[in-house]
């Protein structure tokens, strides 16, 4: 499987989050090789807070397999998961878990990141690091701008 | 605030997901004494992962503000919430957490407790054990519905 195929599609993703204002956030759920769905942030324009880019690929990819369990599914995300994606890939059984950049700003992230590791490596396969600078950069980019306002 | 009132309506919702052969679990928000949303698990009937009790409520809860954010908003849940809950909850800017029962089951319950304990204590009030026996009451009941058939 070619990481960097999927990783930027789920760029793809956070730029369409980035020029609608939200966090760059984008995922892809990939099956057999195929993208079976794909969202990104969009947490201020839906008003809601569960709205973070893999909550809403995984409830599509759901609706797309027909079941809640996405057994044989990996997800791309281009920023690595909160505490709450990061329980929502675990309950869905999603079985890879491919990170493009470290997440470094969130209200998660400070000593959570020991838990994150242990609660990832008892569940699910991680590989980290996929298209970092390009994940991290659009990110870097919209924390720019939005200091600037 | 009467915290078993509340639990009371939790714990209705609650019996509507047994009824649909749900995980029994139910969650109320409140805001200014008032319940503004109100939903049970359905995690089988919608056939989505995140489609918990929690997860359903907070949503709910911010279509009804017309924002992400709940301030000042309290969730009761009839159980302990899983790690996907906790951050939705956390998300969310809830600010009291009221809790039914303990979890033993899930698949997050074991190492996972002491994270839970400081993650929740350094983002929010919780107070554990309102109406604790007949939140778990209706758990073991459905459970061990489950295990006969």
């Amino acid at each position: 499987m070619d990481h960097s195929f999927y990783m930027k599609e789920a760029l793809r993703e956070a730029y369409k989050a980035y020029l609608k204002e939200e966090i760059p956030v984008g995922a892809v759920v990939v099956r057999n090789n195929e993208i079976i769905a794909r969202a990104h942030n969009l947490r201020e324009t839906l008003k809601d807070p569960t709205a973070h880019a893999e909550i809403l690929a995984i409830r599509d990819a759901s609706r797309v397999l027909g079941g809640w369990r996405l057994i044989g599914c990996s997800l791309y995300v281009t920023m690595e998961p909160c505490i709450m994606c990061l329980g929502a890939i675990v309950q869905s059984r999603i079985e890879n878990l491919i990170i493009g950049a470290r997440d470094t700003k969130s209200i998660d992230c400070e000593y959570k990141s020991n838990f994150k590791k242990e609660y990832l490596n008892d569940n699910i396969s991680v590989t980290f690091g996929i298209l970092e600078d390009k994940s991290s950069k659009i990110l870097k980019r919209f924390f720019k701008k939005l200091r600037k306002r």
